[in-house]
């Protein structure tokens, strides 16, 4: 036997009975709290045209799918995402629909990552999509859903990080700088590498007074105070209107009562090109990777040939398991509730029997008795069955171990 | 934009929310089911090397798997099915458990399958592996879950057939025949084509009434009075013992009172290799293809270096939904029950009033109200949402519309 019949690839993993049931568990917290919000889940096929992910100005890396290519035929993907292929349902398939539409998801999303703690190459997700509606109060809703959802899975000490993508445009818009520049900035930025970032701004032919917010930038972090610091060193309107569009998403969670999971990060500046205002991320001390992330995205729908604007996040199963184990707050699956033995002629009375229990909802695991007792005793134990009942002969006979 | 962007694959779909609405439940009735007769759930990856499928003896075709060929790196695999990786995770991960091991699972397999109706190549299942165990009891088991979790699902006029390979394996032993042969033979049988069966059997160098029997083979269907037919045209221990053991797993679901779904076929002789005992597949009128599958496959698990016996089934979910959508049987999606508006005063009111329902169990959507009340109302209507509650200047006025 090979090796690789016997093992699984790098970035996936088994879930086995204990941890799977952790992950239906967060699954299910995610689906009652969406609906209860009012979304709709949908279901879209884990296999997509290449087509979907990477035509037009917002895609995904080549390098980071899954494809399948055959000669004759398309190339086909591992959906990378939700949220496209989302929108590409509103665009073709709702669009006689009212807006808002709001809906969600849970499955797994599939990227090529080089594969290091954390990083997993079939992610499992959950999460929503409110389309059709502008401005702050969509994108509070979405960070609110967040939250509950998070705090209904029971995790402590988590704050979201929200970041305004514009505020930096605005920046950029203001020193004129070119693509390239801008990409090389970005990434300076997002990487919080000062020493790089200053050398970069030196180098650039921009008055002295617009590169000076850039190498603020990565400090731009804090509480809702940091914001009027923010206003001060940003001048052109399309940076105030960030911020003020930031107090006005703080405003209402705080009419929400959410407002102590909330923190400011100005240097959030990663997919600016595909999101178009708040920008933002779920974090805990227990784990150094978001276990959320979200934001809005007004020009992605319009792709798929439907220009309504967007706001949505997606839950990282896998990381909500590991944080709330570092918080000891994984759930112990249930045992078994009982173990029923019969003999052939009880068969009958025994299944009746059995079928009442279970019409209960009690879990009930049945063996013919052709095994010793003993055997059976010893099987309920290593699976930490309590209760045994033996059909025999007509009798019931209950027993405690 | 290329048609690409906007649409997807053949053989895939866009599970919309009424009918994914109707797949949860599915999924969900199942999950009680299975989990109410004791099966843990466990969740291998949709991706696997592909040697877990194709190394040794019970394989699936090539040609039916989508592989990942990258120079470099062993190919990768969508899981083609649920059996293997599961017979992988108990021989590598749970060897230590006392048997038998209980397990279920639901997600989906795919299959590269010539497209036609009712041939997905995204395959959503629901199933359980009984591990460890031998014998009627074990199979009868199997069969009253799928019985159960079909009947649960309110699909009526459905039948199990039942057929069992070790009956045609000793026909096969019988004759002598080489695996050409019997490869050929098996294909004819199981389509049913009696005049090529009939020249292909003259053309063989067989006695007389050893080849009798292979014509009647695809005769014998039908209730449990044509078992009594089928002992008497086998002749060989191995083909008796089929026959004991098809009255053994039916006699436990008299007991259990589920034998009125059992009908037999002893023509069902397809995957003989990886099947070593009964084998049964779920029918109704509603649809041309079978809506579960399943049968004892005692040699799969040993392919993974654990000799166990075991046995199992898995519902074909879309299959499901579409005889239950022919029974008028599917369910409607309940309507969000509250659409609460109000304006920027009331939030803090507003978002504890919907709180209060959405802790009640009530779905609710949320709005500000910038618009018309009248868009509102058309809004409501347009989403059959019959109750609007509108929070404005500290009152609350409840509409039914």
């Amino acid at each position: 036997m090979s090796y690789w019949k016997t093992h699984i690839p790098l970035g996936v993993q088994d879930f086995l009975p204990d941890e799977h049931y952790n992950k239906l568990n967060i699954e299910a917290v995610a689906r009652d709290i969406f609906s209860s919000w009012g979304y709709l889940e949908v279901g879209p096929p884990s296999l997509e045209y290449f087509d979907v992910f990477y035509e037009g100005k917002l895609s995904i890396e080549q390098e980071k799918m899954f494809k399948f290519c055959e000669p004759g035929n398309r190339i086909l993907v591992l959906r990378p995402d939700f949220t496209m292929p989302i929108a590409r349902i509103v665009a073709t398939k709702l669009k006689d629909e009212m807006l808002p539409i709001r809906l969600s998801y849970i499955g797994n999303v599939y990227r090529y990552e080089e594969f290091q703690s954390g990083k997993q190459r079939e992610i499992a997700q959950a999460g929503i999509e409110l389309m059709g509606v502008k401005g702050a109060e969509a994108d509070a809703e979405v960070i609110a859903i967040a939250i509950e959802t998070i705090k209904s899975l029971g995790l402590s000490g988590f704050q979201i990080d929200i970041g305004q993508v514009e505020f930096y445009k605005g920046l950029i818009k203001e020193c004129g700088l070119n693509e390239e520049q801008s990409d090389k900035l970005t990434k300076l930025i997002d990487n919080k590498n000062m020493l790089a970032l200053e050398f970069f701004l030196n180098g650039l032919n921009v008055a002295e007074e617009l590169k000076r917010p850039f190498m603020k930038l990565p400090l731009l972090y804090g509480d809702i105070n940091m914001l009027e610091e923010a206003r001060n060193i940003a001048n052109n309107p399309q940076s105030e209107r960030a911020i003020d569009n930031l107090y006005a998403v703080y405003e209402i969670l705080e009419d929400y009562g959410l407002s102590n999971h909330i923190t400011f990060d100005l240097g959030m500046v990663h997919s600016i090109n595909y999101y178009t205002g708040i920008i933002f991320r779920g974090i805990t001390h227990d784990i150094g990777y978001p276990i959320c992330g979200g934001g809005r995205y007004d020009n992605l729908v319009s792709e798929f040939g439907y220009d309504i604007p967007s706001t949505g996040f997606a839950l990282g199963i896998k990381r909500l398991l590991i944080a709330l184990e570092r918080q000891s707050k994984l759930l112990a699956k249930p045992n078994i509730d009982i173990l029923v033995v019969f003999d052939e002629d009880s068969r009958k009375e025994g299944y009746a029997y059995i079928q009442k229990l279970r019409n209960k909802g009690k879990s009930v695991e049945q063996f013919l008795l052709d095994a010793d007792l003993k055997d059976i005793k010893e099987y309920a134990k290593s699976k930490s069955i309590n209760k045994i009942v033996n059909i025999k002969d007509g009798n019931v006979e209950e027993m405690i171990i």
